[in-house]
Formats: C-alpha cells, sequence, structure tokens
C-alpha cells in the first residue's frame, strides 16, 4: 500500500487529497483558503470523518505545506511523513509539449513555468504548489498532471483556428481545451458501466460546473472539446461568456473606454449567468430565481442549456453519432433542471430518457431509458483520483 | 406589368438588376466599381444579352447612378425613365427596428443612418445608394431590404450574448445574423420544392460564398444563424476567422503590438481560407491546390467543412431534428467537395445523400437520395428578386 497525496494548488488557495493507492480510498482531504491575505482558513478532515478548522495567519504556499503535513502527523491521520510515496500536482496548461502526465524534474518543472504564457493565472500558482512541495519533501517523487493533455489528440482540422498560420507556429496560438482530467476520468468511467471497450465508444462529455467544457471522445480520445486557447471559449458559464462575435471586443472597448484587457475582465468574470441574470453566477441561485419568475433568470437558464443542447448536436455531428452521453461535474451531477433543458428534443438522434430517472443528484446512474440507443449517463467526477493514479504510474 | 431596379451599393461599386414585375424577368443586370477611384468600371447587359463594358471617371454614387440610367435609355432597354416604377435598395443593418423591408421616407433613412453604429462598414454606402437615387428620380418609390429583418424572428436564447445585459439594453450587443434575404429566398424555395407548407418544415440553409452564415429556420422563422452582432463571426469564411476564443484578441494585440482596430481587420481581411492556406481567400484556388497535395490548402478545406457540419448537427439538435439541408450562394451551388465534406457522416440523423447526384455545379437540384428523411437541396439564390417582391408588395 502507498500513500500519494493530489494537490490543486491556485494563487491563494490549495486543496489536497490523500489517497491509500492502488485501492483508492481517500485518507483525508482539505484545502486551505486564503494564503498570503488576512486569516488564512485552514480545513482537513479528520479519522473520525469530522471537518476541523483553522483560521491562521499563513504567508506563502510553502508555510501552508508544512502546516498541512504538521496536521497529517498530529491528527494521526499517517504516522510519519516517511509514509507519503508521492505527489501529484494538477497544472493547468501543458501546452503542445505535454500529452501526458510528467514526473516532475528540473526541466519539466523550467518547461511547465513557461508555459505561464500561455496560462497567466493558473500555471504560476501550480509551480508556486510544486515548489512549496519540493522544498518540504525534496525525495518524494512529484508528477505534475495537465489539465490539456488529454485534448493533445485534437486533430488539427479541431484545434486550428482559421487565423493567420503563423500565429500557430510563432504564438503557439491553437485550441488546447481544458478539464481533460474530468473528461478522460468519466469517459474511462463510461465505458465500465456500459460494459463496453472504450476503443468501440463515441461519447460526449459535459463537464458542467462553475467553468464548463464539452468533449467528443471517440476510442478514448478526445477529438474536440468546447474551451479553446483559454477556458473562457465554448459554453455560456457561471461568469464566463464562451463564445462571442470576435468584433464586439473592439466595440466594446468603444463604447465603454476600457482597454482590452479590462474587456477581457469582465468577459471572464462578469458575463455567463451572472451577467445575463444580473443576479448570480451560481445555478442554483438563477434556477430558484427562474421558479420565482425571474425572467432575466429564465433567460440565463435557456441560454446556457440551449448552448450545451447545441454542442450536442455539433459533436454528435462530428463522431457520425454518439453512443452516450455523460454528465458530471457540480451542475451536471445535480442539476436535474439543466440536464432536462439540456436533453429535451434529442429523440432524432436516438436520445430517450426517463424524467423520473433524472431526478437524482450527486449519483452514478443511468438516466436513458435502457431500449435508447443512446445511452444518458450521470458520473460524478473524479480528478483526484485520476492524478494519484498517475502517482502510481510514473513514479512508483 | 411594371419595372422594378433592384440596387446593391458598396462603398465604391453599386450593383443593379431590372426586373419585369410580377412576371421575374431580369431585362438587365450590371455593374459598377471603383467609384470614386481612378479608371471606374461600368458593366450593362445589352438587349441581345451581351456585356458591355465601359470605363470612365465616375466620382460619386450620384455620378454612377445618372450614368446607369441613361445607358438605360441609350441602349433602348426601357424607352423612358418614367417606365421604372419602383426601386430596391440592399441595406445590410436594420437592427432591432426593421423586421421588414420598409417603404423608404425621411423618417426610416434618418434610422438607417443611425444605424450606421452597428455596421460602419456598410451602411453609409447603403445610404449613399439610396441617396443618389432619389436625387435622380425623386418621385418613384424607394424601399429598403434588410440583411438582418428575416433573423429578426430569433427568440432570446438564441440573440442574446452571455454578458452583462445592460450591454444589449445600451448598445444594442445581441445577435443580428446577416444573408436573411437570401436565406428567406431559399427557405421559401424549398418548401415549394418539397410540396409542402413552409410552416411545417425545419430547415437548415448553409449560405456559403466569400461571407458563409448558416441559419435554422423552423416554420418559415429564423430561430438561430450563426452570424452575430456583425458578418465576422459563425464559420470560417474567405478571409474571415468565424468564431475564435475571444481571449485571443488581448493576447494577439500583446504579442504582436497591434491595436484592437488593426487586429479586428486581421480576423477580418487575413484569416479564414487565406488565413490558414497562405495561398488564397478563394474555395477554389484551395480545392485545387488541396487535390495537388499542397498540406496547408487541405487543413483549410477540413476547417471549413468542419465547422459548417457541425453548425448542422447543432441546428438539427436546435429544432429537434430538420427535413431539409439548403445548400447556397457561390460555394454553396458549386463546389462539390465542400458540399461532400460537410454531408459525410450524418447518416446518424437521417441524412443520405447519392455522391452522383452532387456532381452538379449552379444548378436547382436535390442531391438526398429519395427515400432520406432529411432531404439535401441545391437552391441557387436570388437576393434580388426577394427585393423586387418586396418593392411590388410594399410600394405599387
Amino acid at each position: 500500500m502507498s500513500k500519494i497525496i493530489a494537490i490543486n494548488a491556485g494563487s491563494s488557495s490549495l486543496k489536497f487529497q490523500l489517497f491509500d493507492m492502488p485501492n483508492e480510498d481517500v485518507v483525508t482531504k482539505g484545502l486551505v483558503e486564503r494564503i498570503g491575505l488576512d486569516n488564512a482558513v485552514f480545513t482537513i478532515t479528520d479519522t473520525n470523518g469530522e471537518k476541523q478548522t483553522e483560521v491562521t495567519d499563513i504567508p506563502d504556499h510553502a508555510v501552508a505545506v508544512k502546516i498541512l503535513l504538521a496536521k497529517l502527523t498530529d491528527l494521526e491521520i499517517i504516522q510519519s511523513l516517511d509514509e507519503i510515496n508521492g505527489i501529484g500536482h494538477r497544472v493547468v496548461h501543458g501546452g503542445e509539449q505535454f500529452n501526458d502526465s510528467v514526473l516532475i524534474s528540473d526541466e519539466t518543472l523550467a518547461a511547465i513555468e513557461e508555459l505561464s504564457d500561455l496560462a497567466p493565472l493558473h500555471n504560476p500558482a501550480n509551480v508556486v504548489g510544486i515548489k512549496a512541495f519540493k522544498e518540504v519533501l525534496p525525495n518524494v517523487p512529484a508528477v505534475a498532471v495537465f489539465d490539456t493533455a488529454f485534448h493533445q489528440t485534437m486533430p488539427e482540422q479541431s484545434f486550428l483556428y482559421s487565423l493567420p498560420y503563423e500565429y500557430y507556429k510563432e504564438y503557439g496560438i491553437r485550441k488546447y481545451g481544458f478539464h481533460g482530467t474530468s473528461h478522460k476520468y468519466v469517459s474511462e468511467r463510461a465505458a465500465e458501466l456500459l460494459g463496453r471497450p472504450i476503443e468501440q465508444l463515441r461519447l460526449i462529455s459535459c463537464h458542467l460546473g462553475n467553468g464548463a467544457s464539452i468533449a467528443a471522445i471517440e476510442g478514448g480520445h478526445s477529438i474536440d472539446t468546447s474551451m479553446g486557447f483559454t477556458p473562457l471559449a465554448g459554453v455560456a458559464m457561471g461568469t464566463r461568456s464562451g463564445n462571442i462575435d470576435p468584433a464586439l471586443l473592439p466595440f466594446i472597448m468603444e463604447k465603454t473606454g476600457k482597454t482590452a484587457e479590462e474587456v477581457l475582465e469582465i468577459l471572464n468574470k462578469k458575463s455567463g449567468l451572472l451577467g445575463i441574470s444580473g443576479l448570480s453566477s451560481d445555478l442554483r441561485d438563477i434556477t430558484q430565481a427562474a421558479e420565482e419568475g425571474n425572467e432575466r433568470a429564465e433567460t440565463a437558464l435557456e441560454v446556457f442549456a440551449n448552448r450545451i443542447h447545441k454542442y450536442i448536436g455539433s459533436y454528435a455531428a462530428r463522431m457520425s453519432g454518439v453512443d452516450a452521453i455523460i454528465f458530471t461535474a457540480g451542475i451536471g451531477e445535480n442539476s436535474i433542471e439543466v440536464r432536462e433543458r439540456v436533453m429535451l428534443g434529442l429523440e432524432f438522434m436516438g436520445v430517450y430518457w426517463d424524467p423520473a430517472l433524472n431526478k437524482v443528484r450527486g449519483e452514478e446512474t443511468f438516466i436513458s431509458y435502457p431500449h435508447s440507443p443512446v445511452k444518458v449517463i450521470i458520473i460524478p467526477t473524479n480528478e483526484e483520483v485520476m492524478i494519484a493514479r498517475d502517482v502510481v504510474k510514473l513514479a512508483l
């Protein structure tokens, strides 16, 4: 038995999950928030399954890691740090260099840092997390698991923008896609649930959380996905616009006097469900307001579902048909209302689903009728276990 | 019998077509190019069906109109200008004010001028054309026919971007859609060819020319279309990018040191088929180069067809199925290769087409098998006759 810790470091946060492998038991999990700010919050699940929370000053990620490791022994979750056999780090952007997870060396770490150009909000934070663990546990092997890697199988006709070709060659401008670890997990799990080899399956995976992306997965390989060069593209999201007419950027700049960066900030932070409804970026708030008769909340819900519905049609066309549609992540797993709206009227392509079966939240279950040519499955995602599996594969 | 002239005025050009109505015979047609530049070129078809070309100085649209009208009598195409009973002007942008064609009054002309904010490249030229005719033929009724009008039936969930809602209210930021006159013409013609009331039909119309747009037409009404706030959005085109990740604009600005307007110019003029291939914006050149083994031309062709193919899937989902797919405009009518690539692998949604029937150019014909649940039809578009019909309807 080995203990593997999976890490997801953000600019001021650090999520962790400790696994017993290969049986994939979660030993503990938790979260450090507000790193570098006043009153950082440390939360961890103890051996009784109770959440313990502590408010303290945590100036940087290295300190967060030290506190986390000290807690693991203090709370007797492990007896000694020697029990930790490997560390897996989620890294957002792997560019074209990384089409799979990789053992972290000085070279790969430098490559990940260089990719910060493509993911200025995410990769630097991931690098800080990697370095913090390296400082405290220098001899434990660490693995980087990339959000983009799964989508590196996309063919050129999917990943290339119809822009001047030299932009691709010189600046790396192309579709990368994100949520790859999640799309990979649910597609593999779908193959198990369907009892068919993944090589024979055409799957559409709808990862619907605060960020949302759809992927067309053929024979176990991503061949297209809705996010693009950045996670802004594709469907409407909590606060992100998804695709818009690109000519709107200069138009909004001119009308509002804002810079391109300021408009981009609005597209990332003030658009999506929040922008249309004016109420909230949280789908639960929107759904409730729509039920209470709020028209803009209803419109936000319609726009959100409509875009996903159209991606499903588009990816079915891309693969000349589809064997199963998967819903995952916060909204995909829990929103009965969104799933209903997304699936309404897909009978023409063989999707027959049961409204009664759909009335579940957070369960792994089929919601299509047994006779439906296209299956519809809810699969709670698990990116952390994918990270732990890759650590076992590469580092042990 | 009435004579109606249909006018399409660009910034330095003026296309015209003279009809005998209601039988819709084309009496003559022609084109003035390079207005305001050296060596303007005037082309007109004479009564023997021969093209006559003249190179002369034409300083502005008013002079172009005067030369055109003089030619009509000089060449004895008509005996007197009194024979012209109505004028129809193509106008690109009708905003939310115009959901149908309209008789041009001082008020409507002012409204069209105000809409120049939304279509700075097109509406001013259309207005110049309207004024030039008004000066020369002040007593002949004139009608404006808008490219956007047909799409005004789109519901909010289709036309609203997931941006801050006030952008819609304050700046008119929404999807308008274009090529409406063409989409309307081919959808009405498709209903005739199918022998079914248009109210019962779900149609996907692919207008593929230098500009290209796809429309979902349900019961005779446009309910979604691929172009957006401007004609830049949607599928890849001759020189236009279509949809890209909106975050690319600031990224390209930063990398190249260009302004937003300069990047927009690249998205409009240097992208699409031209951008990917580096060869040409003309699909015929691209097709030939691809056949000769040019890889980037092949990629450009793949990207072009792939985006259209996916829109067909997406709009079939939008309408819960489709009764017929229509190909029109230069590429749609003539490119066997593009139609083949677009239709490949749509059997899952009931599209069965005959490669032999598809081997035609510029003919109005079915290319689906008779038993195909979804029909596929090539319909040469005719925006001019739609303009003439609206003049008859509104002005005579």
